[in-house]
């Protein structure tokens, strides 16, 4: 029987999370304030605790996972490792195709990864409260369950496109217990002048993070927790890959191929990172970052000094940037709205070390359909994004007849998603022409520093 | 370490569907004609193939499940059985107190289980088209997913306040390709009546059964599947219980009682069937049917023959009943508003070897906030019945010190229930009175065979 479904034992929940900074080529750069000086850690202590940022700034290839923290990873760790055999069967493909399926969370999506040992963190150095931003829902409904399991206060700055399409991740949030604000709010500064000038405004991950740094930094009980492109964040989420290569080595496989969804970039480096030791070791495999062509980051921004967020809040980092005050387009998948991208998945794409292409709405959705019909799970709108390039190269294997094995993250399902699967069949969905105005306006305000 | 998460490799998934009915002291009592006498093979087989009817009447202990379904089956089994560890410290109960976790299906409810093989012997006998009902939607979307996976094409009547309560489980149904209703509809001659007589009829499992029914009974190439009750949807469920009780035997565990919420019955059986074969070779463990006090078939209902559908399309069947024409209120736990119960289940409590209880709405979402906020992962409305049930035994276990093991199936997640939850926390749910008048006079209608 071929095997289709690998699963591990919780003994075998990795018992260290792997730091990609080991084995990058080069040190990544450091954040800058708005004089050009690199940023010292007594800056960033106002918003993070001292053992998050020891981690943003680590070098050590492992960091231990405390035992708390993989005792509430228990809660649905390990995931599933399934092999896609029905969807290769469709597709007539002589390619294997294997999916890490972290929709089994309580939230449905990977990011309680990185929730949980934030909370954890921020408890045991005596904060009371963490306050955050949230797109599609996924990250902000996954610090509150992490908070409420580690009894700390959680606020929300959800992206108003997003609190309005999705209520009812909004009412999950709830239900553990946090708090809710649709931003740009009327809670912050920020908020107050965008909504001053557009009342209207629909909202962006960068205006939210805003908000939720403003508060955080104005209460000295209060901290912020970010659900994506910081190195920590990137750092946690390699639990994924490091289960998948234990699954996979189970059965003796190696993929030639990973693709996962990429916004701010922790989807992505939690597969991928993992198999990046073994590529930085000498091992052939190609990791494929997959971003809309409507917030086109990776595949058309340029690598610069920017804000991580709309206002100019947050230090400057190197990163690829359409420029922070771009506004992208109101896509489905929430979660890839973003402007930037994480500095380290930035750098080695700069370095050549990975690689990224965009795709667009329409051919994400048809994928997702094409994927829940041949395996069942109806995935998330961003985890489409990595199932239509995992199935071109597929369908490129079955022109070629190579028998490639690939790889993607599963990375949540579509159960909240559905209005957005209705406007699909309904054939209201569009694909929006690549933003090159807005994209060159924006890059235009780019910061001179760096 | 404790363990908390016990998982199964593909594997274990069992070969063999457990049969109570070798089992029981006494041979069910048969389905029954409008005549008074039973009913024949050739009667049903208009609305089911001949394999599903050879189960339906079987008293085998065990029935093989073909290696097709087994491989369906490994899309989302064998589910996790986890210790509710916080949960447990939450109520400061000395009681252990573990859930198997349907939740991880393609649909988010252990429904499947029976729409994959009824999906494959109808295909299998050269049937095109399945119709059915579903009330919550966990039953339609099931059998629109297990329609896809075997090709076979599906009709779904949905309950109409489900139908707007619920419509992101129509979206789903229709990801999966299934046709979707509003039951009553302007489909059928039953839907037709009713409509012509009250416009504004806001369905009812029994309704939507005769719908379905009377279009499978017009054309050949159409057959019926039903979600709950009949012998062969049990049978299917005790994967469920089959699955938990290897995964306890591995800790060394076995329960003193084990709950589950009872529309139909094929929830409860799925998780308690395969430990009454231990009780019934003599071992001591407690089964006990959970469900709501609006709709108390078990707990206030007769022991009776009476229709299983609301306008008496279907055979006569022995079993608890608040009359085929009772309308349940509108509760948010869709998939327990059923007038009848499961003829195995309703028999096993006749005669005293299993227990039932009711429970009113807003404790079962006390209970099932309450175990969000300890364990995260948000129930659905009906496993908050069980997961009531089961606090409540816990709590008594603190009052006595007793250290019970204590088992429910968590049935479903609750992602497609947050208006539910939303009108809980605002305040708007409400506990229905034990609905006594409408009882006495659905009552007063049955039937006057058997």
């Amino acid at each position: 029987m071929t095997a289709t479904r690998i699963m591990l034992d919780e003994n075998e929940i990795p018992t260290h999370w792997y730091n990609v900074v080991a084995d990058m080529p080069n040190a990544p750069l450091p954040p800058l304030g708005p004089d050009g000086k690199p940023v010292g850690p007594e800056q960033m202590m106002v918003i993070f605790p001292e053992t998050i940022l020891a981690q943003e700034m680590s070098a050590e290839r492992w960091i231990p996972i405390p035992d708390e923290v993989r005792e509430a990873y228990r809660l649905w760790r390990p995931t599933p490792l399934i092999r896609a055999l029905r969807l290769e069967k469709a597709l007539g493909t002589p390619a294997k195709i294997y999916y890490k399926y972290e929709g089994v969370s309580p939230t449905g999506s990977h990011k309680p990864n990185s929730a949980i040992p934030q909370a954890y963190f921020n408890k045991i150095a005596g904060i009371k409260r963490l306050t955050t931003e949230t797109g599609a829902g996924q990250w902000g409904s996954s610090l509150a369950f992490a908070g409420q399991m580690f009894g700390i206060e959680v606020r929300i700055y959800m992206v108003k496109i997003s609190y309005d399409q999705k209520p009812f991740r909004r009412s999950m949030m709830q239900t553990w217990g946090a708090e809710v604000f649709a931003s740009p709010s009327d809670m912050t500064n920020t908020g107050r002048a965008i909504l001053a000038k557009d009342p209207d405004n629909q909202g962006s991950l960068g205006i939210a993070i805003s908000e939720a740094v403003e508060e955080a930094a104005s209460r000295a009980d209060t901290k912020y927790a970010l659900g994506s492109v910081l190195n920590h964040v990137l750092l946690h989420q390699t639990v994924i890959g490091l289960e998948a290569k234990k699954q996979l080595e189970k059965i003796g496989e190696y993929p030639d191929m990973v693709f996962a969804p990429c916004g701010g970039g922790s989807n992505f480096a939690g597969i991928a990172f993992p198999f990046f030791a073994d590529k930085a070791a000498g091992k052939k495999v190609r990791l494929v970052a997959v971003e809309p062509t409507s917030c086109p980051t990776l595949t058309r921004g340029v690598y610069a000094y920017d804000y991580g967020d709309a206002s100019g809040f947050t230090p400057l980092m190197k990163m690829y940037t359409l420029g922070h005050d771009f506004m992208p387009p109101g896509i489905h998948a929430g979660g890839l709205r973003y402007h930037g991208d994480s500095p380290l998945v930035s750098q080695l794409l700069h370095e050549g070390l990975i690689e990224a292409v965009a795709v667009p709405q329409l051919a994400t959705f048809e994928a997702g359909v094409k994927f829940a019909c041949a395996e069942g799970i109806i995935p998330a709108p961003e985890s489409n994004h990595a199932i239509r390039a995992c199935i071109d190269e597929a369908l490129a294997c079955r022109e070629t007849g190579e028998p490639k094995t690939l790889l993607f993250n599963l990375s949540g399902h579509g159960h909240f998603d559905m209005a957005s699967y209705d406007r699909y069949f309904a054939g209201k969905l569009e694909d929006y022409e690549y933003p090159r105005d807005a994209i060159e306006t924006s890059l235009a305000h780019l910061p001179k520093v760096g």
